[in-house]
């Protein structure tokens, strides 16, 4: 910590004299000439432009970058990365600005660069079900651009983020527990290392194991050792079938339950989501559904005609045995798209519900033997806080995001949920489980990671990071602390 | 490969002096010493164990450590690296000796650690499909030892391997298809580092975003970056209906395009594997089976009853219209287990063929629409250069092994051998695919790793090489150039 102080302090005179008229803002303003030289009105300064790319979708302040770049391709990525590492100037990829913990903030200034305009789907391998993507193209665009191919991509968190961001966070969403996160569904990456080279990791072999995995380091490390400009996708093949169905339960514990042991009996569900009752209110509002204000499952099965009606099967007595009532089942594609569609429109249906509020995202993930227990916690804990903090959760995967809408000019709300935070993080830890399964660590979740991985392997994230980006110019401040 | 001449020599002077009556011989005595100090009659500097320790399965020529030592703890394993590391020696991490590329050869001698006695499963959570056990555990103990509860670990390559060793090939096997590698299987890793510390990767729960994914790091690693001493894992529920089945082809061409279609509708095939008929020959001699003497599918399909009827009709259709023919299904437990063991033999029945023969096992993987082009291919320069090489294959990933069996004392052989594997090599990397599927890189496929990954990518495996392991101590010489 001591030496992430001084690091804090040197990096902050930096940035004082970077708008000061000295050697440095000199070497500022070249770089941003250079910049221009390259990619002529594709670098903007504008404050608006700035503004858009200093946040993302929760609670963190908005933190600006110096200048914004458009990026079209690898070699202007390349071009732009090692021009900062010249001036010793931070670089922060960004693709749609949809993340939660403080990703694209600029802490320390610097070149945003975004990924948006580099949104090619540049092959579809049918026959191999994968296909390869520049980092800007978005889940939803994808899928479109898949349509008419039998094919699709599964990983689906609720925003319509790029490709790019996605696998930069580990992200996952509703279809994890049958298909996987983007950790299962990355097999490549075109990176922009800290040094400016362009290296490509892994093959379009489904396996190998030819040295470090740099794919999966690359996955999940949130811009830190390195921009990610092209991603190689596991595709799958659209089911014969598909049934969608919403199940209310007395509570959320029931609900968990039934979850953790339709998962324990090896029935392949797709989807399996709890919404409690305040979010179920909410979304109704928000999207003009009218589904039963109860706590409820959402779930999906996939397979063959006879599979699914044998996994449907399957659940409803399981289901059955934990209270559950009001089966509604949903086969056609507007229908289920349409229950989907609420179920991710969750954080922005809680948003609604109190204008003007941020919502501080909590995202545990445990064991699912344990997933029961931690929920039932949690909103005892709530409820002595009287804090409005709905719960949804993908709970075949035993994780679960509570989130807390607040008034981002009242300070000691804001004080009472770090506390909450902190007691919610405490409890999955000592389950054997994460501080976060989906959303990355960002600046947020910082505090919590010698907590999680403990001191040692901390200290091996590290001297990767100082490995890699002996400068610390790739989103400093954000996953480990140098 | 210039600074990795002059470490060449540096490492081999060093060793040549570790001998003489010299400071470092002192040292050597010294490290010995204290070795016995904390394990006593567990570190042996007995040649019989030394030459038992200094080499695998495959034609890579003996390369003895200068002590053996059979740790019990992680504690012990710390020390000992605590203590090797103090004295710049190599460290070898060893578990059953049954790898294929030269990865517990003491290429520059030191300090082998046998994992073997760590043999105690330490925890099966039923509830939550996972397990964790020490390094030296093997597959096969694993399996017996979950044999009543319902579960099992489905990854298996030939050898009855250590859990430790598979973990840090990132080795597969039959069941990849269906149930993953050992990279999706390995959920967390207790490691010890090039400084001694122990740290944990990885949590119980199945999905996190916290920081850098360790875990993955690791395994492939084959203990180039730390010692594997435990391992978390995957655990599956045993199917309520397994059928295996054998169905011949008029070639392994066929074979392959009927595993391709199989794949690409989705079938949800668990085993898939060609052995062509030399292969078949060797394995009813070794296994004493009758099985027709043609190029074969080995096969298996898991699931519920209706599931499995239903693949299997599936897969009966696809693969009459590729000219198969006697197809024999297995259901009992007994008749498919014969059939497994005899496929899993199907090396050592090779190795049978010549006797005092020694096996030159390549590895390609290629995408899978391109596997039956690449296999043809192949069986074309085998016939051609007029080696005995049958060919076997976890074709549902697109991975095949062809064996070339020869006398270790023909130089001649071993020549066109080499040669034989480069354009083998050459032809998967062209089309898109990997040098090793599972063998992983030892020293046998470093010559591969510039070809299949490009200078800059090797460049960042080998500054985190540098970085983890600044004294190149740990399993010096493989997978990448210090």
């Amino acid at each position: 910590m001591h030496t992430n102080c001084i690091e804090e302090v040197q990096l902050a005179l930096h940035r004082v004299f970077m708008t000061q008229d000295s050697h440095e803002a000199t070497l500022h303003r070249e770089l941003i000439g250079r910049l221009q030289d390259l990619l002529g009105d594709r670098v903007s300064t504008a404050l608006s432009i700035r503004e858009q790319h200093g946040r993302g979708e929760s609670w963190h302040p908005l933190q600006m970058p110096d200048a914004v770049c458009f990026a079209n391709t690898n070699e202007e990525v390349s071009q732009i990365v090692k021009m900062c590492a010249e001036t010793r100037t931070p670089v922060i990829a960004f693709g749609t600005g949809t993340s939660l913990e403080g990703q694209v903030q600029a802490k320390y200034g610097g070149i945003c660069i975004d990924l948006s305009q580099m949104d090619a789907v540049l092959e579809v391998n049918s026959d191999d079900l994968d296909c390869r993507v520049q980092a800007g193209v978005t889940r939803r665009q994808l899928n479109q651009y898949l349509r008419d191919t039998g094919l699709f991509f599964p990983v689906d968190p609720g925003a319509n983020t790029s490709i790019g961001g996605m696998a930069a966070t580990r992200a996952s969403g509703t279809n994890a527990v049958k298909y996987g996160t983007m950790r299962e569904n990355v097999i490549g990456l075109t990176v922009v290392t800290a040094s400016g080279e362009i290296i490509k990791t892994g093959t379009r072999a489904r396996k190998s194991s030819a040295g470090y995995d740099l794919t999966k380091l690359f996955v999940g490390s949130e811009g830190t050792l390195g921009v990610i400009t092209e991603i190689q996708l596991r595709l799958f093949g659209l089911c014969e079938a598909i049934s969608a169905a919403i199940v209310n339960f007395p509570d959320v514990r029931s609900a968990a339950e039934a979850t953790m042991l339709t998962i324990q009996m090896g029935i392949p569900v797709a989807r399996i989501e709890v919404i409690d009752t305040a979010y179920v209110r909410a979304v109704n509002q928000y999207s003009k559904t009218d589904y039963p204000e109860l706590d409820t499952l959402f779930l999906e099965f996939h397979g063959t005609h006879a599979g699914v009606a044998e996994q449907v099967k399957l659940f409803h007595e399981i289901s059955s045995e934990f209270g559950a009532s009001g089966f509604q089942w949903a086969e056609k594609e507007e229908d289920r798209s349409r229950l989907w569609r609420a179920r991710h429109d969750a954080y922005y249906a809680g948003l609604a519900v109190m204008p003007g509020s941020r919502g501080y995202v909590t995202d545990v993930c445990v064991p699912i033997s344990r997933l029961a227990e931690c929920i039932t916690e949690t909103q005892a804990d709530i409820a002595e806080q009287g804090l409005f903090a709905p719960i949804v959760g993908h709970v075949g995967d035993g994780n679960f995001h509570s989130t807390v809408f607040f008034d981002p000019a009242d300070k000691s709300a804001f004080a009472k949920i770090l506390e909450f935070d902190k007691r919610l993080v405490k409890r999955a830890l000592a389950m054997g489980g994460t501080c976060t399964g989906e959303h990355g660590i960002g600046m947020g979740k910082l505090k919590h990671m010698r907590d999680e991985h403990g001191d040692a392997a901390v200290e091996v994230m590290r001297t990767i990071k100082k490995a890699l980006d002996p400068h610390n110019i790739m989103n400093p401040g954000k996953v480990v602390e140098c």
